[in-house]
């Protein structure tokens, strides 16, 4: 799993059934001190009701993912998973 | 799942019996703005009727993708799965 | 999938009983335009008599892959898919 | 497999309840000559009782990581598997 | 596939059970022209006789890797399939 936070949703009328009435959420991956990462912004379902601005797990295994939003099989290939409470490192936790 | 963009299409008269009646959409990852992100450009099999010029969410998931055509098995890795209406972030939506 | 150019062949004597027979493709992605992209080589299984200097739809799914060459389960994770004729994007064809 | 080493822990109250009683490691992948790499932190679930400073192998793939644990299907795509003790390379053991 | 140089071996005492009696070879990916590339060393099963000095194919794929050591699930990802004799390409062989 990787690490990310919400930064917003994205809205999509016309979709695959599969994504019917779960919630498309834009994810940044982060560093450990919660900065974010380059590279491109995930879009992942939401299984625990994360919001905008969470610190968050998030999967990209296609499996994982369906398993965590209960839709087998689906065209679904990553999901929040957890709220991050807090990351504990040598040197600082955050 | 990414966001991407529909640019064009490939035309393979050669190809896997599986890939037969499908339209091959060449699709580019966004950034969040709407740029396009460096990589390398995808070939996904259309799953909603998607065209160029489109903003589409895209999978990278093979069983997902090949669930989205309802195709399986079968040698598909990459589906275009809905078009975008909107990315609703922080600081300006999209 | 991706759009590569074959550019040789790779032989192997001694390798698992799975490859037997398959002919082992040395791919390089490409941009649209027909440049290659950085990135290490990749060794396909052939499914659709490609041969040396053919553009070529190409897929990095294991399950794909093993499908496209009826050998399931099978280590095979690359195979070449299609020829391309032509990929049609907007500002020109190639 | 990857090599890693691990510099954390990561607490999550709110989760999939597949990773309830789990471990969340946090894996920093590693060069052979165990420098840390560039890259995203990999949360990783612990199989092996692997702590803080230890070197371990990690596996990124979906099944492996569900079967590590022991826990099918779940959204569970990243494992320690093992502490390494030695890496013999050429030029100098690690 | 990928191809690869075998460039030394990890020992791991405490690991996996799915991880006994096999070797574990590192494994750097290569160039066409035999030069290593960047990217992390992979650990990856042995399942033909490999050892330090080959140049290989190598399989990333989960399904695959488990499959070339007919260990079935297990969290193994990666895996050594054949040795290459030869490398043929446009411009010299290798």
């Amino acid at each position: 799993m990787l690490l990310g936070r919400v930064t917003g949703e994205v809205v999509a009328t016309h979709k695959s059934s599969s994504h019917e009435g779960l919630k498309l959420l834009v994810v940044q991956t982060l560093e450990l001190d919660g900065t974010e990462r380059p590279g491109a912004p995930l879009i992942a379902v939401d299984s625990v009701g994360a919001g905008a601005g969470d610190r968050v797990l998030v999967t990209l295994d296609g499996w994982g993912a369906m398993t965590a939003v209960d839709r087998f099989p689906a065209p679904i290939d990553c999901a929040v998973l957890g709220v991050v409470d807090e990351v504990k490192v040598e040197g600082g936790d955050s």
